[in-house]
């Protein structure tokens, strides 16, 4: 089916473009730039697509920045936490309302071009993070995306109940070139491996049991609690 | 209480305006710069909120007009028809997912500023020409919404059951300066009085037994089927 995929250029989006791939879908890879600190995910993101010949529109919402001010992702006057998440460094982190408002424009696009299906890859690795990766709302975001237009679109999250670790597992049989994916929120030359995202990367792949090609600029080992070992 | 109202400067976001003010609510207008047609609409806003002392943020979102093509209202090259609304017609006019889009836009900002509430000037007379504007989608939307965050944000349409005609009526009431509202979609110098949005507008007024103030390009009087005479 023809799919608009919500596709950052993270691990958990890549290997959801790979896994809808491998399901013979027609993908369109939709970047959005809402002027994040780590902007280097889009440029990870053009690569991947580039590669796979997946066309990859990018929606430029940095003029909005302003209005959605007050995290560390887009303010640079707020720093983004190291360590684990807690529930306040977590929310420091969160642009408000970002995955309605990328839904939102997915769904337009995907009107626009005729495609029947959205897809993106919220995990239940997610949910105590973000409200807006959990089942619930991405039931109540389904309904109104089948509302909102003539056309159906579908909302489809194959991860919603997946944990980050069942994903990194998912990539492995798909071979995708995790190295080549970005997570970390502070946007440096190389992944950090000490704020959240990043920690949450390294404990997924220990979890998963499969080797973790990202050179980060800190190399501690992770323990599965996600701490970094001193 | 602290409320983001959707706010195009058209006659229908208007009255809501006055409306939610008459309430005693704390309002900020967002307006939206989708790259339409109309934009004199958006000068029509801020001068509406000039007078009224609300602040009138705007969101930017005419760089990812190119994604929602196909449309009348941003696309140059699609005209804008003349007469009362067909299915046909009407569905040039549809910027795709436009109402989600700008929901989205308005929680995001709501929870910046910390708003516990939105509006949207959703009406019945609407539903049969826009999906986006039915009431099972504003429930869909509400609910979605509400579960998007930590904190909750309601989403008022206190006009979704109500006629084009009982708008003008309560904007009566509340002295709305209508002949500063735009309708338009052709984005001419005054309304052109024959497009469908401006023959809604014109058939509002006759119903609702109001003056109709504003200037029409082509002044001819409309019936209450909405058909201008000849």
């Amino acid at each position: 089916m023809k799919t608009v995929i919500v596709y950052s250029g993270g691990l958990d989006s890549t290997v959801l473009l790979y896994h809808m791939r491998a399901a013979g879908h027609e993908l369109h890879a939709l970047s959005i730039d809402y002027g994040q600190r780590h902007r280097c995910e889009l440029e990870r993101a053009a690569a991947i697509c580039a590669q796979l010949n997946i066309p990859q529109p990018t929606a430029n919402l940095s003029a909005i920045q302003p209005l959605l001010a007050g995290n560390s992702l887009t303010s640079p006057e707020i720093e983004v936490a190291e360590g684990h998440y807690t529930e306040e460094t977590m929310k420091t982190t969160v642009v408000p309302n970002r995955n309605m408002i990328f839904l939102a424009v997915a769904t337009g696009h995907a009107l626009s071009i005729k495609a029947g299906q959205i897809a993106y890859a919220a995990h239940s690795g997610d949910h105590a993070i973000y409200p807006d990766c959990r089942n619930e709302f991405a039931d109540a975001m389904a309904t109104a995306i089948a509302l909102a237009d003539w056309e159906q679109v579908q909302l489809s999250r194959p991860f919603v109940n997946w944990t980050k670790a069942d994903i990194v597992k998912r990539g492995a049989e798909l071979a995708v070139p995790f190295a080549k994916t970005w997570s970390c929120y502070k946007g440096g030359k190389l992944h950090c491996g000490r704020c959240g995202t990043c920690i949450e990367r390294r404990e997924a792949f220990h979890l998963a049991n499969v080797e973790d090609p990202t050179p980060y600029a800190l190399r501690r080992r992770c323990t599965h609690r996600g701490k970094p070992e001193k």
